[in-house]
């Protein structure tokens, strides 16, 4: 079942890169293929286009034997393993188009002698609006939430919840953006086959387009000025602080030596830091920062 | 003795201001004070000027209760601590004119009943030219060799050695700049006194002047153009990575809920991170980052 997997995960991939040089309209993919001394690899894809400044849309299927740092992190024993996922993220140019990310993963470990067969599936999407419009906030939730519901009634409210957790940047006490779903270790419990699993992730993974292209096409001709543009570049700033300090994927990348480029194709282009920066009150960008909390209902 | 080295702290700080103040000609600092929840405070100062984009001198002195993460991390049982230090970071506008950093500190536990006093100095100073010029390394490595020299002919080989060790940018398998010395822990270990260390640490808060203004006034009117500009840009986005995913005092910092302001005044003003950026054959950047290695002897 592994290779079904890994092979949805590549045309993913390809359905995905092609489905956003249609949006973008102007820019194109290139492409890096890589090798993992390890074993495996993966297929790096990076955009530079006219509405999308940097984007990365990332395929790997890694393999070998499991760095004890993995093994003790994830409560394994030693062996070998198998992992692969796709994972996005997207820097718009315009800072009224919210950035996006999306991960979904595929992980098991190699059964020995009659030994259950140990294997999960991770992922989420995310949404990080530069400035939070809360009509787009409860499209993106209501559209993850149906998809979810088509699975389990659980998942929404479990997943949600999770990316509450997950994507907060704890020292700046706000959330990184509006949320969205996050889960991990999706295995056999409660149940669930593991095609019923993978029929999940899949349905998470085609929904990234249908989500994405409807809020770029919204929002990608509205106007905005020098003070947009600024207040963008200080909200990046927030992104690359949650992802270098507390994400755990890009820590666990950087610290077990994965690839340093395909990791760190989710930092921004630009980013600007200002000392103790503080918004106007009543501004949008106050409005925005007090909806980049845990716990809001946006369905 | 504590309130001795507070006080040359705060006299150091207010010091460097001026003199940075000084070298700038027309930035002023402007100054936070702040407490500490659990005991003690700050004076964070920044400066915008002409030559020092973004610049921060931060003076500290917290007291109370060891939190536990510290306790654990440090090694030492729960009681209660008192630290100061003071901590530097410069960001010149023009790429041509190096970034530099400095840290002195002091840290000591509560004694309890007969036991001996655990106490500590910490510090260094580090020098990340976005090209590196070799005359100007030496100078630097050379002013730092003949400060530790009058301490201990030890010192500054095992202090550059540590600074080499240190500020390591691992994901990129190059050092943050080039180096200069680094060193924690210093006690009363190898017959020094506590008078002894101190000594040495005022003379390296004392070598940070001379050496920046040195530095500035030489390179601060050096042309450059776009090229430049953006090469600073990419080198501001490793000096980020090191800060945020390696750098023990910003996490430890950001973990403990230390004041994130005063701790992230460090991050440049601009940043860029382009995907896989490569360096020209025979450039001057290619350069540089055959320089970025530990282990050269600039002396």
């Amino acid at each position: 079942m592994k290779q079904q997997i890994t092979d949805f995960f590549k045309i993913l991939q390809d359905d995905i890169c092609q489905k956003i040089e249609a949006a973008d309209g102007k820019g194109k993919f290139r492409q890096d293929l890589w090798e993992r001394d390890g074993g495996g690899g993966g297929r790096t894809r990076i955009i530079e286009g006219q509405h999308i400044e940097k984007g990365g849309v990332n395929f790997s299927a890694v393999q070998g034997a499991l760095p004890e740092k993995i093994a003790k992190a994830l409560n394994l024993e030693e062996g070998n393993f198998y992992a692969t996922g796709v994972s996005i993220v997207l820097h718009p140019k315009s800072p009224m188009v919210p950035i996006i990310h999306m991960n979904v993963r595929y992980f098991e470990v190699e059964t020995k002698n009659d030994e259950p067969q140990t294997w999960w599936f991770g992922g989420g999407i995310d949404l990080t609006p530069h400035y939070v419009v809360e009509e787009d906030a409860q499209f993106f939730h209501r559209h993850l939430k149906s998809v979810c519901d088509q699975h389990h009634k659980d998942y929404f409210p479990k997943f949600k919840t999770w990316a509450d957790d997950y994507f907060y940047v704890r020292h700046r006490k706000e959330t990184r953006g509006v949320g969205g779903i996050f889960f991990d270790r999706l295995s056999g419990q409660d149940g669930f086959s593991k095609e019923q699993r993978f029929d999940f992730v899949k349905d998470v993974g085609e929904a990234f387009c249908p989500i994405y292209t409807y809020l770029l096409k919204k929002n990608k001709n509205l106007e905005f000025g020098e003070e947009e543009k600024k207040w963008q570049y200080l909200r990046r700033g927030r992104y690359v602080e949650f992802n270098l300090v507390w994400d755990k994927g890009t820590k666990f990348g950087l610290d077990t030596d994965g690839r340093t480029e395909s990791i760190l194709m989710s930092l921004p282009p630009t980013v600007q830091w200002v000392y103790d920066h503080q918004t106007k009150p009543g501004s949008r960008e106050e409005k925005t920062l007090q909806l980049l909390k845990k716990g809001i209902d946006w369905t």
